[in-house]
């Protein structure tokens, strides 16, 4: 959908309230900023995400409330009240309970609809903002019937631009979902990384890439998941107690020798994985990885980034795998996936390792 | 270590021999290939991993068993009366079980190195190998008290000509600690994963990067995997059986409405994944990271590197948050804490922004 140049007001300058004010910034939308905390504004106004929200501002079309999923329905009365805009929808990752308090305290649900980008990072605040965090995302709508046409369409295009794709659905049907595909599977991640949380030195120099897949969202911020788990409590509880029912079955199967339960499990786990529509989880997908083994000495890697100039290659992200002790790491290069040859082709050329 | 070109039997053609294989090929070993399967060894000699083993060849300098826990202590028998190699190794996932049954079997335990790479990948056979499958990874051995000192010098080499680095552990240590590390993760993805078998499209539709990294290594084949977890049973479901209980008891929690219980898996969690060495696991842990707000233009980060090497800190890591049109990127070093100040002081006398 084709949209004029907006007026938007973000509500929340982290992680997902700073992204969506840049992707809306990057096709020329007017973004005011707006957060508890006038550091993270600042923050969020300096990487280029709009502007402080001015004293006495006309309402604007849309408000982004970017807030825990408690804070969603007390911030939208203040915003309904102040008339800060014609247009409200939210992202938090909870969508019955903030709607349910939003009723009860008597907001306008006529121009408000709940959403939900499906997309996060494992660290927070406005510096880990990424405009592309959207890009070929899920992004849900939970229309209410009070939602009216205009409203519903408003937000559809407001997602659109941040280049997600909406997929309406009903609140309940909504929250049974994440706590199926993300809210459920957080807490697990959690509970395999709490193991590690005594394990000798030497299981942890034994950790290959599968405990860091398994583990990587464990490392997000615990006040805001435990605020998203408290707000879907029920549906979330249904699914891990259904994980630890099959652990436990495993377990004792283990014990005793058996091997049918755990062939079970593992055929059900590969079917359900199967089922997870798309690639197998190419986060960076937009960009192709070079790979390039690097001694462990200060000054390569700067050395690296000069190559990178000199071949005119712009690096979109570089992850170093490096243990310490280790005189080699691995180093994994995003770059847009018409550069990747002559990047490697540069490395190469000055004697760097670039494997495949 | 520095070691002339070897005579290399590799027995089992899967991703993990090929893969051996392909590495050794690449610095110029000979390489000689059995499987049972005669098509996997053609097509791995067709990928360039060697030849197929000669009738009545001499003893080669290594021989690398690249076969289940299950089958090591047999397929060792076999290769040791037919004096395949002077040497032994294997690579299997699981140590105590398979070196107990070697004993049993009455194989010569002098010239055998216990081994396992810890490395992988969901899909397995010859065509999924890759030369690169070990660079950077750890590479356990686990020689026993019988093992001579040239045997466990021939194997460290090998597995140093793979670009693995070695770790000698006990056996029993190593199977306490990949029960941690692998294969009780390996469960766990597996029973999150299995919730998806009945789950709704709109859930699937819904699913985000976490899931999918969650159960990533549930793909992986089962028919493996319940060898690998079979061998290695105890220290698996003690594992899993934690797991179970965490969750178990977290559910519980969210049911009754109290968050402290759930706050506390959250933490344990953060903790336990900051403790993983490398990438994932030392931004919030062993360093401390200093955030600097850079302009998106080619060398901007070489000057960033130079600051560093001029203010004698050596940088562990980096991240870059980078959006396409965003004007700045915000650049994420992380360095020894005692560094950080240091660091942030230059790069301020330098002219760039360091928040915080």
């Amino acid at each position: 959908m084709i949209v004029e140049s907006r007026r938007v007001v973000v509500i929340g300058t982290g992680l997902i309230g700073t992204s969506v004010a840049l992707a809306l910034r990057g096709r020329g939308d007017e973004v005011w900023l707006a957060d508890r905390d006038a550091a993270s504004v600042r923050m969020a106004a300096e990487l280029g995400a709009g502007v402080p929200l001015p004293e006495n501002a006309g309402p604007a079309d849309i408000a982004v409330l970017a807030v825990p999923p408690a804070a969603v329905a007390a911030t939208l009365l203040d915003a309904q009240k102040r008339d800060l805009a014609r247009v409200y929808t939210d992202v938090a990752s909870v969508k019955s309970r903030p709607l349910r308090e939003a009723a009860e305290l008597g907001c306008d649900l006529t121009c408000f609809v709940a959403g939900h980008p499906l997309a996060g990072r494992e660290r927070s605040g406005p510096a880990a903002a990424r405009a592309d965090l959207f890009l070929g995302r899920p992004w849900a709508l939970c229309p209410t019937p009070e939602t009216t046409g205009p409203a519903l369409d408003a937000v559809t295009a407001l997602a659109e631009s941040c280049g997600a794709q909406t997929v309406v659905v009903g609140a309940d049907e909504h929250d049974r979902a994440v706590a199926l595909v993300s809210h459920g599977p957080h807490v697990a991640a959690a509970a395999v990384a709490a193991r590690l949380e005594a394990a000798p030195e030497v299981a942890l120099g034994l950790a290959g890439q599968g405990i860091r897949d398994v583990t990587r969202i464990a490392g997000s911020d615990p006040e805001l998941w435990i605020g998203i788990l408290s707000s879907n409590a029920a549906p979330v509880a249904d699914v891990i107690d259904a994980v630890a029912a099959d652990l436990a079955d495993t377990a004792a199967a283990l014990r005793e020798g058996g091997e049918t339960a755990v062939t079970e499990l593992l055929k059900r786990g590969g079917a359900g994985r199967r089922r997870l529509p798309g690639k197998h989880g190419d986060r960076a997908g937009t960009y192709a990885v070079v790979p390039v083994l690097i001694p462990d000495r200060p000054g390569e890697l700067a050395l690296l980034f000069q190559a990178a100039g000199v071949a005119g290659v712009n690096i979109e992200d570089v992850t170093i795998e490096h243990s310490p002790g280790r005189p080699v790491g691995v180093v994994e290069v995003s770059v847009m996936p018409a550069a990747a040859q002559r990047l490697a082709d540069e490395l190469r050329a000055r004697g760097w390792s670039v494997p495949g």
